[in-house]
């Protein structure tokens, strides 16, 4: 179908899930692209996502100017609003209906897996009453977990972050010498907390461990890592993914609540609560303290921070490149709409390293919903580090870091 | 006395405390100016501060090229290494032996009032043994609590880190809405955590409620507080120094720590663990879900981060002016150190807030040494918040911040 062949009618774009800082450039982006378009009347932004979808709760973009996109699109955090309710199929059906009502042609969903797969069900819906609803997927996760993708736009911001945040307490560590535990964002992939190897600049910088999801986690065998790190350097900095478990699947902050004597609480999923709470650092922080303190004889200064939130939405801690390749998959996503294509996801492929060039290419709804991207097993190093190599896939997304100089 | 009066010899700078993100300005303004001056032979920096002094553990600067003293000037921590030893006077005057044994003339030491305090001690000694030694201090300490100073170098750029920190979380927070606490460092002064107003920019946003040590906290009043703002707002974002703590002076984390049925530790001092953990945040967060919950009647969405050592030395986030202040402070003292004058600690004072200019004074070792500066009382408001007022004060130190775009 060519350009001339599409239907005219209305667009609404919608950002689900956690929020990161760049999830409005690719709102932006979509927004200038269908500005430009004769087929398009109203550019609606849905206000939290579904449920604003359901109540037809929409704000009116395509007469914003320029210089409020551009600002907005440099705005950490979901402008529109976000929602934290993965859509049942009858959630989607619901969504379809007002999709219908305001005359909406062109639907955009800029998420992680579970909002391709809300594209998908709505699509099927369009598709089995013959409305015509070009419905696309932009991607989004600071977790860096979808398929079909080199990386997704807003993990290279977040896993700035992380970088300048070890950076800095890889410095404040030996200064101060001693144990020091960050737990970085991430229940199911490790790629945020394999991040925080860029801080790494001198022989004897930390982190000195880095434990991942993707590698069973033993809580005896990270007491003798640890010991050994700080005989080797005289005081240890460790990351860690919040979402580790050990060789079972019990979550390590469960396993050693329970050991601790502490009651587990878990959501309205029958998830422990991962995030939002410092728990888990302050655990291992125990965990070293008593048991390590003990076969050392000696007493063990130990300290945790969990980066939290501030890994998603801190103000000023940017990636260009994140940017540059969020706006750009909102760009493609209202391109190809308006190309012909009825749906798919965006995706960032790799075109290579040196010099770094990616190219965004259409991937099938289906093949991006709900599955999960690992790790690379051969980035992980004996369980317990993050291979040098990795170097080469990171540091582009992250752009140039700091300089530091030590004495 | 003038500079043609001045005994020659070597100088030692030491760096103290908690680090900072410009404390490496100050010891390189300090290297510059010295370096300059013939009455100066050896600049020897002391690792580790009292440690290294007592061991005459010292490294050669002067012989540093500039740029690579610009980069070390502009990387967080404390490049010398610091050390968490309060020196008692027995430490003190093992300091001066070694000080005397390598003909040590001039002393500098950057630090909070414990450093002062050093300084003072190390100076009686010198002056009882008729040895002519210049001792200064140079301040520091993100906390801002030291006396005669307008504000202290390090604090700017930590109040930037915690600025940046709730622009980026009030957008979060607003796009998925629920209750967040914040906690921010400072154990008697509440000026860093007072600067998370800086992140109000439109009406409505966060924080909503701020809670300094410098009010009594009542965790009655704090849950009518939250209700009140979750009421207004939808959500509630907050602030929380570490150091809160009970119209009777029990810190909150103890009081709520033994109210919810936990164990609490104390450090080797007797003092209660405040930084390195995630427990205070945990607790106020665990005190909204339990009892404002039951009286809402509804499950509440509450979440707690606890900035932690970010905060302090977070790669890429400096205030400039913090770092412009910060050198200068540290050449002042070299330049009254080899001016005549013999002892004194350099301080910081307004002269304008419109244009901001400041001015630096050499004030008495004992007008700072063991004293803590409060937040003005005129500033807080209602126990629960920061007057407006408060901007003027400290936006210049912060600098400009990141713009955002509300849709």
């Amino acid at each position: 179908m060519t350009e001339t062949g599409l239907i005219n009618g209305n667009a609404v774009i919608g950002q689900s899930g956690g929020p990161t800082a760049v999830i409005n450039q690719s709102l932006v982006g979509c927004v200038e692209v269908l500005k430009e378009s004769a087929h398009v009347d109203k550019i609606y932004g849905a206000h939290h996502a579904v449920d604003g979808i359901i109540k037809g709760d929409f704000i009116e973009l395509q007469d914003l100017p320029q210089d409020r996109l551009d600002r907005l699109a440099n705005t950490p955090s979901s402008g529109l609003g976000s929602s934290r309710l993965k859509p049942k199929a009858e959630h989607c059906h619901q969504m379809f209906e007002q999709l219908k009502k305001f005359n909406v042609r062109y639907f955009f969903y800029i998420g992680g897996n579970d909002s391709s797969d809300t594209c998908r069900i709505i699509n099927e819906d369009a598709r089995s009453k013959g409305y015509e609803l070009r419905c696309f997927h932009i991607p989004k996760t600071i977790d860096n977990d979808l398929q079909c993708n080199d990386h997704t736009p807003g993990f290279g911001s977040a896993a700035r972050y992380v970088a300048c945040g070890f950076m800095g307490d890889n410095l404040d560590n030996k200064a101060l010498p001693g144990i020091k535990i960050n737990v970085v964002m991430g229940r199911h992939a490790g790629f945020l907390t394999a991040a925080s190897m860029l801080a790494r600049q001198q022989p004897g910088d930390g982190p000195h461990l880095i434990y991942v999801p993707e590698a069973a986690f033993d809580s005896d065998k990270f007491l003798d890592d640890v010991n050994e790190m700080y005989d080797k350097h005289g005081r240890c900095l460790i990351a860690v993914s919040e979402g580790i478990s050990d060789a079972d699947g019990t979550p390590v902050a469960v396993k050693l609540a329970v050991e601790q004597g502490h009651h587990v609480e878990k959501d309205s999923h029958g998830n422990v609560q991962l995030s939002g709470t410092g728990a888990l650092g302050d655990f291992l922080a125990i965990h070293i303290k008593n048991k390590l303190g003990e076969r050392r004889g000696e007493k063990l200064r130990v300290r945790a921070d969990t980066f939290g939130y501030m890994q998603r939405c801190f103000a000023g801690c940017v990636s260009e490149t994140d940017q540059r390749e969020a706006r750009m998959a909102g760009r493609k996503a209202a391109e190809v709409a308006l190309l012909g294509d009825l749906d798919g996801s965006i995706a960032i492929q790799r075109a290579s390293d040196d010099p770094y060039k990616v190219e965004y290419t259409l991937v099938k709804l289906t093949d991006v919903a709900a599955k999960t991207k690992h790790l690379d097993e051969k980035y992980i190093v004996d369980g317990r580090d993050i291979h040098d190599s990795f170097r080469t896939y990171l540091a582009p997304l992250v752009g140039p870091l700091p300089v530091v100089e030590q004495v």
